[in-house]
């Protein structure tokens, strides 16, 4: 089986070294504007050659994984350049763009739309680790419109990784996973910055911080080219997501200056059924 | 040595541990008002055995670890009744009402005033751990109000749990402590109510949900008797890190709205230098 992965880094990087595992005999193509992260992927041996679009008529399986502006772009050329039994699949945090842009095309049966929830807060090829998807959702858009046999070849692949599956259209799929992770990133990246601010003027405040606070920046660490796309492609949802998340900081802040600790009880008591909530998320090892 | 803990949880159950640990002669003298804590950590060997305040005059060290609230109201008590050697120390997340409290009590030269940076979101007997407090900060403040020789029995016994100690005055710490720690629990809890409120309707954005948002939530799960004193002793300082924080998300917010994606990027490349900042922070390894 020839793979090739478009876009070598964290989520393309840990696919191809799930797959070597489980397939011993596939031949992994490395394709990256990147010349140093396709060096590094050599080198790391999570490809085992580097290769150009020219070669994708080779390819058995395409993963794109790819900031989701140069996806919109690329998906359609890579469509055009493969063989008639090949499946794409994208690993893109957006879906509905990605879609809409692949609706017409006249390979669009050769291409599944894929949402992986897997992933750390690094990126590059170095960051790719082994077993990154195992019990991880598989989000997949538009099933129907994926020929059947190349459905099938890829939920076979998926379930050798030890991914679970669940379907969802493009735009339910950018609706939920505003609340669930973009709004996430954004609460991190301000919550980084609200404290680095004030660090200007207070060295010292950085040896007081714990893990809570490291937990709750660690997403301030991800990549800005990977993630101002996403959020320019799911700009309505987010907007109203962080609308709402304003607007419970707002409340929580009001019970504060109105002395209601009654109330701020009650607003933590209530969130605390986070914890069962959480107990059914597949969660990194790591 | 007689060590006395008021307040069995998980900050003065991993003390016992740790004690235990590094002077295996110690007796540690559990005091709580709730039994079922007292026998659970009884039975969990975090005590050897149960006590109330009459026998604080045999105690050589006492570690209060009890919500803010009730750390007013029972310190005065507490330092009535021990010996003239006998050093309290608090491990309150608030400092200045505690040593406000307590700057004109006669035994005020008796105690020593802690914030050891160490915790997790569990609470209760239970969630004691071993090494809790190895390589973690502890904030003391106001030390010149402590009794050299009670100083100097304590640091001994900080060094000995491998703890690095700050110096800092009351008011220093519930300022900055409210950038590193209030502010990221608050954000955690509302992030929580945002998603929880959402999913009312919508039962599968859970399954959507990755290691990202787990790790941005999991403050979420704090005690709320713990914390609501925290936040109305820390009630200004917070008031005024919420503002930063809301006026921080506003301006992301307002830049999505006015599709400013420049605007974005170089927000979250300013504040990837979290990394540089978060190397430093010493972490729990669980």
């Amino acid at each position: 089986m020839n793979v090739f992965v478009v876009g070598i880094g964290l989520i393309g990087g840990s696919f191809a070294k799930d797959i070597k595992r489980v397939r011993p005999n596939v031949r992994i193509f490395g394709v990256d504007t990147n010349e140093r992260h396709l060096e590094e992927a050599l080198s790391l041996s999570l490809i085992d050659e580097k290769a150009d679009y020219s070669r994708l008529a080779e390819a058995d399986f395409v993963i794109v994984s790819i900031p989701v502006d140069v996806m919109v772009r690329e998906l359609p050329i890579i469509l055009e350049a493969i063989n008639e039994d090949t499946i794409v699949m994208d690993a893109g945090s957006t879906k509905s763009l990605i879609c809409k842009t692949l609706e017409n095309h006249p390979n669009r049966r050769n291409y599944l739309a894929c949402h992986p929830i897997a992933g750390t807060e690094f990126s590059g090829p170095s960051a790719a680790i082994e077993g990154l998807y195992q019990g991880k959702t598989n989000i997949i858009c538009e099933i129907e419109k994926t020929a059947f046999k190349q459905q099938e070849r890829a939920l076979e692949l998926f379930q050798q990784l030890g991914m679970r599956i669940r379907y969802m259209n493009p735009e339910a799929h950018d609706k939920h996973i505003a609340y669930v992770s973009h709004l996430s990133h954004i609460s991190s990246f301000m919550l980084g910055k609200t404290v680095i601010d004030k660090e200007r003027n207070e060295r010292d405040i950085f040896d007081m911080a714990g893990s809570g606070f490291e937990s709750t920046v660690r997403l301030a660490k991800s990549s800005p080219a990977m993630w101002t796309p996403i959020f320019k492609q799911n700009r309505e949802n987010v907007i109203e997501t962080l609308g709402e998340y304003i607007g419970n900081l707002k409340l929580f802040k009001k019970m504060l200056e109105e002395d209601d600790y009654e109330g701020i009880y009650n607003e933590m008591c209530n969130t605390n059924r986070i914890k069962e909530i959480l107990n059914g998320i597949p969660l990194n090892k790591q």
